[in-house]
């Protein structure tokens, strides 16, 4: 998983180091298709901040084999964790990861007003 | 290329759509390699906020033509444009389509804040 302390001053105000765009492009990787980036919305987005398979199955025409192995994939990312209570794991978004991807993109104008406000 | 007009809200705050999120997914697959997100952070960072092939090539160990096929990528998916001036094309990042997608990434606090500030 990702250094996320170390990682990333926005792209459009520095440039990436090697490293950072090896751990960087493994995230984006993981949130390049389209059925993760909607487990990764409905989780986010559910009352609490979590949500089990139960209340993702329903959103997709897809077997649970299917949206397991999504899941899987975005826990493997470091993007969301899974915890087992009783019959259902809940997954949760690691939100500091989130805000980390979302600050490497702010773009050039927005990363500028930083500096000048830092 | 996206309607980036009419996507997204944070994916904290709703869940995605399913047209959203294709569209979306596209953008983070051509951010899925280490050497295109250093070469959209050297576009989006260098002087002016534009570069060429000139500029790039020095920060890797690869071929022109594989340094081409990448910024054809990164062209084709929105995230870039290319302008050809005299001998050189001249690369420029979308801004609009940066904040975009770090504004789909907020997470859920921010997401909320938002709401409340709005």
């Amino acid at each position: 998983m990702i250094a996320m302390d170390a990682c990333c001053s926005p792209l459009a105000r520095e440039p990436l180091s090697e490293e950072q765009s090896v751990e960087l492009a493994k995230l984006f990787k993981a949130m390049a298709d389209p059925v993760r980036l909607r487990l990764l919305s409905l989780i986010a987005s559910h009352a609490g901040g979590e949500a089990c398979v139960c209340d993702l199955t329903d959103a997709f025409d897809l077997t649970g084999p299917t949206i397991s192995h999504h899941l899987k994939v975005l826990r493997e990312s470091g993007l969301i964790t899974g915890e087992r209570r009783g019959t259902w794991v809940y997954y949760r978004v690691h939100p500091e990861v989130l805000a980390r991807l979302s600050a490497v993109l702010v773009p050039g104008d927005a990363a500028a007003a930083e500096v000048v406000s830092a």
